[in-house]
This record gives structure tokens, sequence and C-alpha cells, in this order.
């Protein structure tokens, strides 16, 4: 049974990570970051000890949870030689066999959401992906995962990657599409309030509707009066002129090539 | 005082627009589609009169309400020459002159959100964009608006084209980011219900912080070997793949340009 924990990592995700599992009962033993500050910080929060020296990081633990940025991962595993124990991270574009020549028993540990410091975020709605090298670790990490999860599914590591593309999309690419929205009202003297309730409304819909169902615009019908003057609009932008066209084609391309 | 309204169109926004207007105690006195099963249809669940033709449109409203495509618009106004009557529109694109040769006074009502006939919506929530050609109307709208929205607003033409603008960037493009989501985990036999927390949450973190604070992923700190991997993984979709690409460089120069 895994109890003791150790978290290599103490940004958004570890932190909001280490909260859920603390809640859950599990113990955290130790947070090791780069930054002693950071490390302290987390530590804190779940009662652990903090360290920021790879050497300084225990042996007697029973799972340790990788939560760094993708280049550090082979770093931090070399430095620890961490061979005999359970080693898992929680990259989505990482896969496992990254641990294949650090240990013989090792997995993955997803939590497929956008993490932000200032945000506090209910763990229970968290799509959970697991993937284990040996099957008892994948039933522990499943026990661990629906503790703290009511959604912990079992992905494969090309469907993890293809996931976290997915989610760059509709995360990130869809962020930078308020961006651009809330960068144009100011320019013209509006609060982004006004579009607030639009962005929800559009969220809301596809958790009921297929996207394509759920779609309206002028680009969908590719109404050339309407996407003409917008693009005259965003003439002192170019970057975000070109943007428009590209989504515009690419919405009209994508329904025809779903039409019957 | 404005009771009794002619809807001029029966398509998605009509229809919310006008059991909105009905719950507030507005008498709809009829409506007209170019189709009569259209103007039957929405006809039947506001207790109005049906036409299918404009010569059957009654000339004894105190408000003649536009709820019709761009392109229609013109041709409707040509055909019922309703010069001494009120007129409004309900499009964001278009500045509110459109009517200028029509009537002398005139005006807009433009609802902010996205309609879909699958879905309720709650129009206390929806902002509510007017305009008008002389301050009686401005009032009259203003008193409307109120009745069905928490959320009025006096917008002028360039505002509005800009709100317009905007809210494509901010929903449709956001809904195409959901499709192409919802495309990439069908091909890897994974469910759309894995990225509907990350979309909501997403959607959420906008209503209270800075979409450039709310930023997170690859793009935002440029990193090229995940970016590398991203589109070698959607060589199979080359529209995506140059999508992608265009997408990341958008996030990293707006940043860049944002930064003080």
């Amino acid at each position: 049974m895994i109890k003791n924990i150790v978290f290599i990592g103490a940004g958004n995700l570890a932190t909001h990570l280490a909260l859920a599992l603390k809640w859950a009962d599990y113990n955290i033993l130790q947070v090791y970051s780069r930054t002693q500050l950071s490390a302290d910080d987390l530590a804190n929060k779940v009662d652990a000890d903090a360290c920021s020296s790879y050497a300084e990081v225990r042996r007697d633990a029973d799972l340790y949870l990788f939560a760094l940025s993708d280049k550090a991962l082979l770093p931090a595993l070399e430095a620890l030689q961490l061979k005999d124990k359970l080693l898992v991270h929680t990259a989505g574009s990482l896969p496992m066999s990254v641990f294949e020549a650090f240990a013989s028993n090792y997995g993955v540990f997803y939590p497929l959401q956008t993490f932000s410091k200032a945000r506090e975020v209910d763990f229970s709605k968290i799509p959970l992906c697991i993937e284990a090298s040996q099957a008892d670790l994948e039933s522990e990490l499943m026990l661990i995962g629906n503790k703290i999860s009511n959604s912990v599914q079992l992905l494969s590591s090309p469907q993890r990657k293809q996931l976290h593309l997915a989610a760059v999309f509709t995360c990130n690419f869809t962020n930078h599409m308020y961006h651009i929205g809330q960068r144009l009202l100011q320019e013209e003297g509006m609060t982004f309030d006004l579009l607030k309730p639009l962005i929800l409304e559009t969220a809301q819909k596809v958790q009921v509707l297929p996207a394509k169902e759920a779609q309206t615009g002028p680009a969908v019908r590719f109404d050339e009066d309407v996407i003409k003057a917008h693009e005259e609009s965003l003439k002192m932008h170019p970057d975000f002129q070109k943007l428009y066209r590209f989504v515009s084609e690419s919405i009209y391309h994508l329904h025809l090539s779903e039409d019957d």
C-alpha cells in the first residue's frame, strides 16, 4: 500500500495535487524544488519536509511523484538514481517509457486541467489519466486516483499525448481567443465583462452538444461580407487579421469535411 | 409606451428574444418569416399572428423588431416601407445608419449571445447593447432592455461592430478549438468528456483573471520541444498543423508585446 509520497517539483500542478492527496489522507513526506523558497512554501501547506538539492531527497518513500517541466525530468532521474522505487510523472506529453532506464516499476498520473496559483480547483472533477508498467502499480494508482477524482481513466502513452495536444487547442488556444477579444474591447473603451456571459455559454454548450452543432457565426456559413468587414476592422493588427482569415477558413473546411 | 411588437424574422435569436419579451409582458402582435412554417412555429410560442409575405405585415405595431440575416435586412426595409414607425435591428455587425433612408426614428437592440435552437438561455444574464437615433427611443429601448436583462449597455455603432468582432474570436473561434479537440480525441478512441472539465475551467478562469494571467501551456513559454512534437503528431492534418504553429506564435507575440 502506498502511503508516503515524495514530491519532486513544487509548481502549480504539484501544489494542487499535493493538497488533494493530503486531504485524501496520504502522507507527503517531502517536497523537493530547485528553489528552496518554493519547496518550503508547498511543504508548509502539506506538513512535509522541504529540500532543494537532490542529495537531500529521502530514500524511504513508497512513491516518488515527479511534477517537473518536461526538460527537467531526465536530469532529475539521473541525479536521483531511484532504481528500486516506484516512480510516476504527471506530464501529458511524455511517454511512460522515459523511466525505462531508471526504474523497473513506474507509471504516469496525469491530471488534465489548467492550474494557476490564484485559482482553487475541485480535484474531484478533474480527469486523472493513469498508466503503469506493471499491473500491481496500475491498481495502486487507480486506488489513489479514485480517492481524489470521480473521473479516473486508463490511457496509453499515445492516447495521453493526443489528449495533451487536444488540451492545447481547447484550453491554451481558446484562452488566446479570449485574450484577443479582451484587447479588441479595450481599444474601443469597452469592458471585458461584456464577453463573459458569451464565453461561459460557449463552454457550457459543448458540455451537451457536439461542437459541430454548437457552431454559429459568419465563418461556418462563410458569409464573405461579414468576414471582409471584420478583416478591414483588423487592419491595424496584421497578426489578428491573418489569424481571423485562417481560422474562418479552417471552420468552413472542417464543417464541409464532416458533412455526410 | 411601446407595447405591441412585430417580429420580422423567426430564427434562433428572434425566438429567444420574442420569448423573453413575452415573459416581460410585451405583446407580440405578429411574426413574419419567409417560411410560413417558421413563422407559425414562433407565433405559436408567443400567441402571435404569423405571416410569410411582407404585404401581410400589420401596420399598427409600436415597434418593428428586425431579426434577419445582414443580407436580408435592406430588401425587407424596401419591401415594407415603414417610414413613420419605430424600427430596430438586432445585428452586431450592422451600423444603426442602415435605417437612415427608411425611417426617422430607429435603433439597435443587440443581445450578445450564441443562440442555438436546442439550448434554453437565461436572458437576464445576456448583455443587451442599445443605440437609438433619438433620445426618447433610447429611453424606451433601455426600459425594455432592463425588463429582460441585468446588463443593458449603450454602445455606439463602431463599438458594437468591434464587440461583434471580439465575439467571433471568443465564441466561434473558441468553439472551433473545441471541435478540433473533439476530432483529435475521436481518432485515438477517447471520449470528448475528458476535455469538458478543462473547457469549463478555462472559461471560468477568465471570469476572474485577465486572459494574459490565465494563459498556460507550451506556447506562452515557447517550449520548442513540445511544440515540435505536437506539430509532428499533426502531420496527417496539415490544416490543424498550420493552425497550431500560427496560434502558438500569436500567443507568444501577444504576451511579448504586453510585457512592460
